[in-house]
């Protein structure tokens, strides 16, 4: 599994601050917290309503390359920012993200190609999230093959399946979860798959129990990566559980604290 | 999902003590218990080496009816223990099991049709469980094929790919989920499935997590029914939570509350 640490995020008040003051102590606090934890890219998001979001966008990811080497997934709806913290970013980025409009596609596409960068492309259009599983797809493979016009591989994206909150929109998990089967039937290699964990359990209470079995479900259903909390010890132990029953770990009595161990650097 | 207590086992050292004494009072209260955290069915096993096994299982299956009317999921390897399980049955019980051997086959489905149990089919056969998901279905298609020619519906049948400790037997697991999925598209409406689930987690340290963690993947791959240990708090808090991401029960944001309320009868 592929983890991408979700924290450094101006959604987060202690981030947002950070920004406002142009403060580096919690951005790199917030850096070296979660590569300790095992993330294998850190989310970076300036967060709504910020002025000058490509300044921003640019500042964060120098901040956060200043005490850890792990890559950046530049998470922005502004192409100017994105592409702000492509020209920053040291080593391989992460774009996130495109949808599958036709417009949306022909502006990143060619940023990913430029930077060399890997692209998370979600399972939407200018019509939105469709319900079921075989739309979203659809879009998917639309994603696949125009970043194969640009000369970017299945490999190299992440395609996003978009769970929903199921506190609001229960109807969509398992089509997700469907989603996710399909998507590997793409291409082959096939593309990876990510999913944004903590969207499941927004509005809902026993957010963690939420998030750890939703979690648990889709790894069941081939899911490569996800963007979570790595701080969240219950959700790592399931991450490394899960990883064991799928043969992708070597079992061990102690599989639990090695793994612990391992992401406490 | 359909929950089978696992408690009223004679490997179990209070269970073995109360057959020993012929004392119905140990018994009664793990057929309450079970009862009022959620089982739908209560598997009862002698356990190994008891004398006159079939005066036993006919014991053991009175004396639960004594106090709950939930059916009775009858396991045992002995054909005679089974049939006077069977004997002294109210209502429709649950055979646990065949296996996919043509003389196992020919003494427990005539068994079912007589009595009009239930049964399950053990993903295995005179060779030993099979390595791969492909041969554990192909064994699952015969069992099916085996009770139609009983007169036995695929939706009496209850497949179980066994999964075998990830401790000991770590490859097994993935093959087992994919069986899980495979097994669906056997028949329409298709078979149900069933997983042993502490199984798994057989001399594995946090056997709790490891047995949570492989139901929530279970239940995605499309599981019907598991033996576990239904008075495991975490466990069955799990369940819940996968049944809502499934969409098999409806949301309400007390779910878990509703869900332990219901179980506490």
């Amino acid at each position: 599994m592929i983890l991408i640490g979700e924290r450094i995020n101006g959604l987060f008040r202690d981030v947002a601050r950070a920004i406002a003051e142009r403060n580096p102590e919690p951005i790199h606090a917030l850096a070296v917290a979660q590569t300790k934890a095992g993330a294998h890219f850190l989310d970076v998001n300036t967060g709504p309503a910020v002025d000058e979001p490509e300044k921003v966008m640019g500042w964060l990811v120098r901040t956060v390359q200043e005490v850890v080497d792990t890559p950046i997934c530049i998470d922005t709806m502004n192409v100017k920012a994105l592409e702000a913290g492509l020209a920053a970013h040291r080593g391989r980025a992460l774009i996130n993200s495109t949808t599958g409009e036709r417009a949306k596609l022909d502006a990143i596409l060619p940023l990913a190609k430029e930077y060399g960068a890997q692209v998370i492309g979600l399972a939407m259009n200018e019509k939105g999230v469709p319900k079921d599983a075989n739309d979203r797809t659809a879009i998917a493979m639309e994603i696949v093959a125009a970043a194969d016009e640009y000369g970017i591989s299945p490999q190299d994206l992440y395609l996003d399946p978009l769970i929903l909150p199921v506190a609001v929109a229960q109807e969509h998990a398992p089509e997700v979860l469907e989603t996710l089967r399909q998507v590997r039937l793409l291409a082959d290699p096939p593309p990876r798959t990510v999913v944004g964990l903590s969207n499941v359990s927004q509005k809902s209470k026993n957010r963690s129990l939420v998030n750890r079995t939703f979690l648990a479900m889709a790894m069941a259903c081939g899911l490569d990566a996800a963007i979570l909390d790595v701080t969240d010890q219950d959700l790592m132990d399931v991450v490394a559980t899960a990883n064991i029953l799928l043969n992708k770990e070597v079992y061990c009595d102690s599989y639990l604290e090695v793994a612990r161990r391992a992401h406490a650097g």
